[in-house]
């Protein structure tokens, strides 16, 4: 017996801070018909990332705003159930944006892939910080850092997570900003200052970070999770850097977003692929089962509380 | 007669904002004798930079800070009077730290050429945005963004230097930033958006102009004017920018300091002269005579008085 409803989330307010439960309704709709040119998709498997935030804020990122009364989108993999294409056919397993692939070889592993190596560049004997560093991008960064011979100091929210970063990804020292002395302990895990910085976070990390920049640093913006929950409120987008700091260490800052570069996949995924193949990326993942999870699953991301890629495994394929 | 004195300014006390009388002290001292390897130089002609102002305080920019009752250096040009090197004699003139030029073919003519080649990179109907475009530096960079095919789009201080800068440097448009509306205006003269920033001065200039950064904008940060006599107080070091915009529109900020590209600067005077053969480089001087006047003069150039480059005419060659 076919499915006759879809499930899904409808933006009703955009956040302010947290995502209350009233921003984002959980519905059983009708599933529509499909038109020419179209096919349905049975979502199996859902990825949280941070963008799903700024989604739901009024910042144009790397696509327009969810409009009020949207459905929520995310990145995913699904099934296709029945199509009116001809390049997709029923039981195909598809992707929204880009490869099939939601862990390491997929988008967060490229966006680690160019922010190291477009970017980032450690050399050996450099000294490279990743934030965030047991998120699923962090990890990956810190890896290809280690990779090329850099010292690789990371940054998280608890002990257990900077163990697992030393003890299993092999950074060679975590610090834990939960911690008062953060600042000392990082000061003392870097004692030769910072070549790159692979920033994800934002906040009082970068601003410390960058007091400790060596000449000719160049810091790989991928994101500010600390900043995304403010968009919508008054002190929304109010992220600020000291600049004083990049212009005396001749430093470069550079944004850059993996939607970008999709010519670039090939390349990144088999660096990646040679990577695990060495035993040199180990790749954590946390999974969330059921759709109606997805929201406290997203304001948990926030809070720190997943290691690696976070998931949602919303069905089983057909 | 040989002159047995020399005039100097010996630092007193690290100045907290503007540069006051007691901080620098001018005094008459007794030439030194030379030793082996030295050589006795008259000063001809000083530029008044603002890293001289930085050179006063903490901060280690591109020299170490002048100590506490050191006397105050500065770039310029002088006359060989008397020589113990093999590289010098009599009557040579010599110049401090590069080449023997301090116009539009010297240090702040390569600076502006290496912010905009390398960095900035204007392209045809690209909008190129220069703060202080009356400036040394500014005048040079938006002259080449032109020579480049760009819109370009200066900020200066004044009617009458916003005047100099479209009808004799040739820039499309100049904004005066002490207008009430100088957003507004900033606004309507780069209707496309901003795709070059080649930054001078920092504070509230460059807080707007990451407001209207097009995606794949680069931002050549040369200075920090704006900031510079906050150093030593306690809001010294503070200049920050919006790190949102620049990871939202995918943006390079990148520093750079013209001292580490001594290697480029045949390079970058070749195209220079070459832009001054065509008629594409006009540049201005503003010149103070005798160095008892050169506080008031770096003074004033924080204020915004010189067009172009402000030079300290100290002495006429024997």
């Amino acid at each position: 017996m076919s499915q006759t409803t879809n499930h899904c989330y409808r933006l009703r307010h955009r956040p302010a801070g947290t995502v209350a439960d009233d921003d984002l309704e959980f519905l059983q709709e009708p599933i529509p018909n499909i038109g020419p040119g179209q096919a349905l998709i049975r979502t199996l498997w859902l990825s949280v990332d941070p963008a799903n935030r700024i989604w739901m804020s009024e910042v144009h990122y790397n696509m327009p705003p969810v409009p009020i009364g949207g459905i929520m989108r995310g990145f995913g993999i699904g099934q296709v159930v029945e199509s009116l294409r001809d390049d997709m056919k029923a039981g195909d397993l598809v992707s929204g944006i880009t490869a099939l692939l939601l862990g390491p070889l997929g988008r967060t592993g490229v966006t680690a892939y160019l922010g190291v190596q477009d970017i980032g560049r450690p050399q050996p004997g450099e000294t490279m910080v990743v934030s965030a560093a047991a998120g699923a991008v962090g990890s990956v960064a810190g890896q290809i850092g280690k990779a090329r011979g850099a010292r690789v100091v990371g940054t998280a929210g608890s002990r257990e997570k900077c163990r697992h970063v030393v003890e299993a990804l092999g950074f060679d020292a975590c610090v834990n900003y939960r911690d008062t002395d953060w600042r000392e302990q990082l000061d003392a895990a870097t004692p030769d200052g910072i070549d790159v910085d692979f920033e994800n976070v934002g906040g009082q990390i970068l601003d410390h970070v960058v007091t400790r920049l060596n000449v000719g640093a160049r810091i790989a913006l991928c994101g500010l999770i600390s900043e995304y929950n403010s968009y919508g409120s008054s002190a929304g987008q109010q992220a600020r850097v000291s600049v004083d700091h990049i212009l005396m260490s001749r430093a470069l800052l550079r944004s850059f977003l993996v939607l970008d570069h999709t010519d670039r996949f090939p390349e990144a995924i088999a660096y990646l692929a040679g990577l695990v193949d060495e035993g040199k990326l180990r790749y954590d993942e946390t999974v969330v089962e059921g759709l109606e999870n997805a929201r406290s699953a997203l304001n948990q991301m926030f809070e720190g509380v997943n290691t690696g890629k976070l998931l949602i495994k919303v069905a089983e394929p057909l």
